[in-house]
């Protein structure tokens, strides 16, 4: 029997989430959710969110905002895992297993955390000032998501490519010092995923208060359109496309015939305005139907929570029995007589 | 009602348990433990094995050595909680949250990591070269299983006094970020409770090599005890108790008149040969009837596993409440409509 790729996406709740997360993680997770032929896992990441966010609300609402986006856009939680970090404890421990095999030198080779330090040394600081073993950390738990489903594929973004490497390079220490276990992840980038840019032009981010969140109201969803910076070309004179935020938003939203046309408007000098209007219809028409349902959704959280529930005994059936091996391969088992 | 002192103890399974965690840990533990006036946890340190050794075999056979000395030289499990540390899953979960507010400065400060990076660096190497992030998270365990049963006394040697306040330390930046939910852990320094000397003089460690284990067999024992290191004065000649392993040892087992004797026999110029033979006679006698019952514990690993299940069921009954409490201040419970 061939064994079906075992997909991982996890989103960390920090915030709502915006047209970038759709068309970067969820609009192809729902895909791989209907697909036979993968086995996919899809994760509110509660705990890196502590990482960047200490506001327990935020946490909260963003953690049942994702959820029930994920809900309201049609997962098919049939064919996949749908569940929430925290409630799979095996991956915090596996997580500390993990420390005791991952070298200290590979995260101090970490993207994020060489950025924080140069900013610190930017600013005249203490090297680490303000970062915590979470952030510093961050790279381990992220090992421990992906390796306790042995899922070798794993679709992220460029900036996410070395946290999969990291989380092979630790996932192949263990099997190297213990025991075969794991399965060596591989980092899936799909070429035909849209990273979207946000309402400033650079990458749509939380962290750059600059995005588009998915169920925005209609009146807020053409405000919000609006504000997405262009350029002071006038009606009539030909506007470049390919360096156009709305139209880069519009092709991962349209259709190829529907994309084609849009480019020649921009050819023959369409309005920003009119763009912009053309735009929201595009985006309201595929959101409207999924935005009433989040509302119905998020009316009645204990049916996500009930969702969630029923997700993590489907990842802890997988997470315990593999814990167990783990456990024993370090050496702790229950005591038996020989 | 006035609250218990919660006193809280663990040991790392790395090695047989030596005389030196009998009289440092054990004994007062035991004490302790038929004390109603405290609330005492004991456990195997399984998870602090896994930073220095990679031996399954030795974190497992370690682990069922000291599970079985503490029961044979009579534990009373019935006024305290006795558990192995990968049992209670929420100390893993409380780590990674502790993580996300522990700054990564304090960690640098800690003598055991910078002694690591110290030794490197004298050899010319990486200051990180062979460091895992175990070694480097090592603290933050430790604060974890030191504040998921809100221990208050922490009886630790010297070397682990800058532990106990890093998790204060880390404690209080919960406490103050979130929620009061933490004690403020406290060192207990008891000054009648000795540090015992190795076989070379060295403390005694199994880092060192240098111990005496607890249960050697009775030709054993008076084989290592004979290997303690002596100066080379003859029979007859006077000695300096006070710089002797042998009359410290001696010391830590006797009762204050048997130590007075000693003492007397010491300045009237006692053999190295005869003071070690009735330093064999102290142990043995003290140590005969539980190295029986040992003996039979040993035998009947099923027995131990109960004990410790039980003890994880009385652990877990107060860590996960706490650990649901802590999940709600930063932010992750169940969704409910509002």
């Amino acid at each position: 029997m061939e064994k079906k790729d075992r997909v991982l996406t996890g989103i960390t709740c920090t915030g709502e989430p915006h047209i970038g997360n759709y068309v970067g993680a969820i609009r192809p997770g729902i895909e791989a959710s209907n697909d036979n032929s993968k086995e996919s896992f899809f994760f509110m990441a509660d705990l890196h969110a502590l990482i960047k966010c200490q506001s327990p609300k935020t946490v909260y609402n963003s953690s049942l905002a994702i959820a029930a986006t994920w809900l309201a856009l049609g997962i098919n939680t049939d064919n996949s895992v749908f569940y929430r970090q925290s409630d799979v404890p095996e991956i915090s421990e596996l997580c500390w297993i993990l420390n005791c095999v991952a070298a200290k030198g590979l995260l101090n080779r970490a993207h994020a955390y060489k950025a924080a330090v140069d900013a610190n040394l930017e600013s005249n600081n203490d090297p680490d000032a303000a970062i915590t073993m979470g952030i510093y950390s961050y790279p381990v738990l992220m090992s421990a998501d992906i390796i306790m489903f042995n899922a070798n594929k794993v679709p992220v973004g460029k900036d996410q490519i070395q946290h999969v490497e990291m989380a092979r390079d630790i996932a192949g220490r263990f099997n190297h010092i213990y025991e075969e276990l794991f399965v060596l992840p591989e980092v899936s980038i799909d070429s035909s995923t849209p990273i979207l840019n946000g309402l400033d032009g650079r990458k749509m981010s939380k962290s750059y208060n600059n995005t588009i969140p998915i169920f925005l109201g209609e009146k807020k969803l053409r405000k919000t359109i609006n504000k997405i910076k262009t350029n002071l070309l006038e009606p009539g004179e030909p506007k470049d496309p390919d360096s156009s935020t709305v139209f880069q938003i519009w092709q991962a939203f349209a259709t190829p015939d529907q994309t084609a046309e849009m480019r020649q408007k921009f050819e023959n000098g369409i309005a920003w305005g009119e763009a912009k209007a053309e735009l929201f219809e595009l985006i309201n028409g595929i959101l409207k139907e999924p935005r009433m349902r989040y509302q119905e959704i998020v009316e009645n959280p204990e049916g996500i929570e009930l969702a969630l529930k029923s997700g993590a005994e489907k990842a802890r059936d997988l997470s315990a029995p593999l814990l167990e091996k783990v456990k024993k391969a370090v050496g702790i088992s229950p005591f038996k007589k020989v």
